[in-house]
């Protein structure tokens, strides 16, 4: 390869660069504004944003029609909760606390990507999240390292199977955003981070890892700064921890742009600096930005950067094309044929539809729900009839496609039966407001579908107000006045400030974005043809003042001993509880969970021993119902200070009506190992408090010590 | 010396536990709760928060007769904005850009204290603060690292003079807190802290290196975690940074029951733990907690702990005994008569009154202010007749020797030009609204004094609302529906959510708490006897959603190219602004100031040279007044990310109507220096960015290159 091949092979650009592609007429642009030039494009390594299969065998085509080594494109793509059927969003679908589902809804994305020609998704994300201003936080799974990381095993998984060579239909995962990227300062998109080495290392960084551990074979790289430095220029972050200490082989791609953006970050002079700094950092694949094909060949023929620098991104890219088999087969899975069949098809809908039965939390419920099918419902609001279901980066999803929630209530009590009302979510008529009460008025029941556009989360899409928009709690109060039952239904993709929701409503469902069969799964949950099982993976904030809030957070020196009766001069606010409006771990069930005395097998454990405990689980209610019993540890003294909880483990428990079950953990060692000061990873002897319960809040609370080995 | 006696030197107990205190009654309460025993008492190194001289006499007599070696008590105090003469607190002190007033206020406060037996004062408080939640921001003098480095050395100065024992009535002053409790998380007191090492370094502890650089005698331990581990007991903090890198021999004194409160923080067991890690960070004082009592003998005869580290701590405090002159004269300045003549003097009242003239930020005028002494005012809202103008941290300040506003303004205009009505800042009734309405009905101006209760700020006064609280914000309204001009005056300890009161007021002009002769010297500001000068040192948020903000932010890689055409894929929120609602170093005054082009005396700097840069200033207006002109830089390209602008340098300037001055500013290397990410401390040379003007957003900005050395 000449090293102006090398160099390229190392670039990607978006479809739009390329002969063939669907939005051809827009190659002048984008050429243009990014001075890339044809000979560039003809050796490109790879395109990210296809269209579909006939798009991405064109390109494919094309390109290897032009490329001189005949070396395929990678095709890549942001496949992040489903490509054209969709699922819930991440942090809906980390609301199930269900793994085995997670992966088959990576799965079933991958098989529809691949047959759409996709060889690469840009998921999952595993960035830890405390921050519900932050638009991303509707593409993590929450606020717990260990929950994180879990669920971003099982969607590389799901994308991957056995590995990409290993299985068909299968894709390669990208875990992103390198590093720490969740902590962006205020919540604001792309803004700066800042943490101790310390925090990141026992914090933000165990979901990344574990994603690796998985085998994930992509890397990308984050917007935002790490210790001063931007990730994609962090030589330290990069090239000595991620690829020097965690052996990390696989491609790093830059995030869109962000090789370039080290200019205005004022980490770089000009795009010169940035093409240097972006290859010693250890970054394979610059993202729609013209720095590698401007620069490299003239930084490493002057001999400021080492040639090997340039062959080992390019092997690295090389070796991900040949493991997924694209020099034999270029266009891999790509195949129009396949993929009418493949696309939405039933198993996938019925998954989608699983996906969002699971992913949605009962937050409140005084027995207004379920509804009875025979009731008047009037359902109104923003949600009652919107397709805007599907949330943020909902890839190839058509709105169109979603079903609405009403489609979903009179599928299943008779459109006689469902009074539909609407509204926008930031702006509502008087006259909307008028239709909406008369529609209540006459009714048994009302459901207020509430929540966000899907435009105020995801990237970019970061509020500092967190409460609902518009004039959404006006309309709460004025449904409220007219002393109707109440059930709010919340679509919306972050945590939010629900004072003014929970205390008015009689029952509140969140629902996220629960995607193609999200209205068709929500309307079950309220009929009761299904019971809510999504517990909440991030803590619910009392107001955005309160931001961040997390349950996982330390002691401090001076606790508040008395939330009741605040006494000065202690860790507190003068006007709002330390604890979040509603914890962790929770969410309600149309079953009742009782829990018996929690036991413990032993008061002491020695390592390489372990201890059992066990809580009986009996369903009081009158449903069949699914909970989650979650465990957790608090070290009561180490090296550095340790959280007053921890999640350690959970299991889901399936309860017929008066049925016990007796639920056991096991407890080693292992589990009881952290970050110290010295970022050494290992357990300290000395006093454990471990507590079960339903969420991070209700729990038991038993002792037990570690032993020296 | 025996191992009890130095031992017992390391502690500092409250007057409570000493024969001869005013309080003698509550001996045995205390005694018994923190586990001290008589013979601890009697062997104690020093005491903190005496009631006078008489006090101060009478324990430092007792603990003579009883102590086997003659070494008298250390005594200290919170002497924080004035010992019985208030000053503005920190905050509005800081607001001044006044250093030599600063260092002035402080050496009053040390010849009062002095007088009443103080020799050491925990003051000054040099944290970088960003949350306006966080109750002491107003001990701070704000965001910005090098001007609260410049007044951290001005109240050095001004408590220590030339030296303790140089120049009469002179105290050791204590920098706190060490280290970086500014940024305790969400603005939740004594919470959790966390952030780079080059972060610290670069923002956060150049003002306490500032103080010692001054020669500040002792050092304070932060509340807070540094890289998870509690300050008190961070020997990486204290031993190899403070004593070992930056040389410092003085005093480490814990916070108040800092060293136990390593129990609660989870990185100690027990308090022989909590000793153990003390002792070997290098804390040499224990203030009110008993761990070193308890244990730190047993340590040492266990061999756990070097004896040589309880020798150096011993050392350090008779070093200082012996530099205060306490063995040849233990009572030093505590004089009953002296103090009756020094406290609250003539000129002591005059200094506060100037200080509270200087502390004040006008914020708004639309020419409203200053008030027609003829104009028949209502002054209406909880700080119209309040005497809660001293603030948090207020010592032996009374508030019935505060002057009011309502007398302040009465004794310029008169008791009739002036009607007062009242209510309280967080519970107004529904007849005070009333009355308030009344008064302000017939006035040709209202003055509406609001803002918050003392409590609502300063240790542990956190607020995650930080909107005005009660029902002043509806106050406002009602008021602002009579049609009158409209000028409001606040009496706060943070940066406010400024909603529904900079918008709708006329006027607004931000006082804080102005101290003894604070209604005196805002009277005269709202009559025009003075004009307003003061500049603010923290952001104003538009809202707590936006917390935090702060001048000296980072570009991010996506900064928003058009605040008032916001593109998606940018760093900003969807529903406010990214600037603050008014920024650092803003502040209006009664003079109009013009900025002529300010001019660069060459477009390179060379190490070792220096550049001019020159503007000149005219006062456009009819009235004397002074302005701030302030001088930014931006390094456009680093090792690390560089804020968009870090200010410099700054003058005062006093303009006669119709005057102009140049003000020229010489630019050298040494200001262009930072914190490298390997922490080295340096300039690169490259392209940079200078701005002069009013306030930290309307500058004008020139360019230049800094050569090669």
């Amino acid at each position: 390869m000449t090293l102006e091949e090398k160099v390229d092979q190392l670039l990607q650009l978006a479809p739009a660069f390329y002969e063939g592609a669907n939005s051809a007429g827009q190659i002048t642009g984008p050429l243009a504004g990014l001075g890339i030039t044809e000979d560039n494009v003809r050796r490109t390594g790879s395109v990210l944003g296809l269209g579909g299969a006939e798009e991405a065998i064109a390109i494919q085509e094309a390109h290897l029609r032009h490329n001189r080594l005949n070396i395929p494109l990678l095709m890549m793509a942001d496949v992040i909760h489903g490509y054209r059927t969709i699922f819930p969003v991440p942090l809906a679908l980390g609301s199930s606390w269900d793994l085995d589902l997670a992966q088959r809804t990576a799965a079933i994305a991958a098989k529809e990507a691949a047959a759409a020609g996709i060889h690469v998704t840009f998921s999952p994300m595993a960035d830890l999240t405390r921050d519900p201003r932050w638009g991303r936080v509707m593409e993590s799974t929450g606020e717990d390292p260990w929950l994180n990381g879990q669920f971003a095993r099982a969607f590389v998984r799901g994308y991957q199977g056995s590995g990409v060579a290993g299985e068909p239909y299968k894709i390669a995962a990208c875990i992103k955003h390198f590093a720490a990227y969740g902590a962006a300062e205020g919540g604001r998109d792309y803004n700066t981070v800042d943490m101790s080495e310390w925090m990141r290392r026992a914090y933000y960084m165990p979901s990344y890892k574990a994603a690796l551990d998985e085998g994930c074979e992509m890397v990308m790289t984050a917007f935002n700064t790490v210790d001063g430095i931007p990730a994609t220029g962090n030589r330290r972050l990069m090239r000595d921890l991620l690829r020097g200490e965690w052996g990390f082989d696989g491609v790093l791609i830059s995030d869109w742009g962000a090789v370039k953006e080290m200019i205005p970050h004022g980490a770089a002079e000009d795009e010169r600096e940035c093409a240097r700094k972006a290859i010693e950092a250890g970054v394979d694949i610059e993202m729609m930005s013209p720095c590698y094909p401007h620069h490299l060949r003239e930084l490493v023929e002057s001999g400021e950067v080492d040639v090997r620098l340039v062959d080992e991104a390019v092997m690295r890219i090389l070796k991900l094309k040949r493991k997924l088999g694209l020099f034999e087969k270029p266009h891999r899975y790509a195949d129009p044929a396949a993929e009418r069949n493949i696309l939405l098809s039933e198993e996938h809908l019925a998954a989608a539809h699983e996906a969002a039965l699971k992913s949605c939390v009962l937050l409140k419920n005084n027995g207004v729900l379920p509804l009875a099918k025979a009731a008047k419902i009037a359902l109104v609001g923003p949600f009652a009839a919107s397709s805007d279901l599907l949330g943020p980066w909902s890839c190839m999803g058509r709105r169109e496609e979603a079903v609405t929630l009403a489609d979903g209530m009179r599928a299943i009590a008779g459109s006689a039966a469902v009074t539909v009302a609407g509204c926008g979510a930031e702006r509502m008529t008087d006259e909307e407001l008028a239709a909406m009460l008369d529609a209540a008025r006459s009714a048994d029941v009302v459901v207020l579908a509430l929540g966000e556009d899907s435009e105020m989360s995801g990237e970019a899409g970061c509020r500092a107000n967190i409460r609902l928009p518009g004039r959404q709690l006006e309309l709460i109060q004025r449904v409220r006045e007219l002393g109707k039952p109440l059930a709010v239904v919340l679509f919306n993709g972050r945590p939010l400030d629900l004072h003014g929701v929970l205390d008015e409503a009689d029952a509140l469902l969140e629902a996220w974005y629960p995607g193609t069969r999200g209205g068709a799964a929500v309307a079950e949950l309220l009929y009761g043809d299904a019971n809510p099982s999504g517990r909440l993976t991030m803590s619910f904030p009392h107001s955005v003042g309160q931001v961040p809030v997390y349950y996982n957070s330390f002691n401090t020196g001076r606790p508040q001993s008395s939330p009741d009766a605040p006494v000065r001069y202690e860790s507190q606010y003068l006007d709002i509880p330390n604890a979040p409006l509603l914890p962790f771990g929770y969410g309600l069930s149309y079953a009742e969970f009782r829990y018996g005395a929690a036991e413990l097998s032993a008061v002491s454990l020695r390592p390489g021993g372990s201890l059992q405990l066990t809580v009986s689980v009996t369903n009081a209610g009158a449903r069949q119902g699914e909970e989650t019993v979650q465990l957790y540890v608090r070290d009561i003294a180490g090296d550095t200070v340790r959280p007053l909880r921890e999640l350690k483990a959970f299991r889901k428990v399936a309860l017929e009506p008066g049925e016990t079950k007796e639920v056991r953990f096991e407890v080693t060692e292992e589990m009881l190992r952290y970050h110290h000061a010295d970022l050494s990873f290992e357990s300290d002897p000395g006093g454990f408090k471990i507590m079960v319960g339903p969420n991070s809040r209700d729990v038991q609370e038993l002792s037990f010590k570690l032993l020296a080995g």
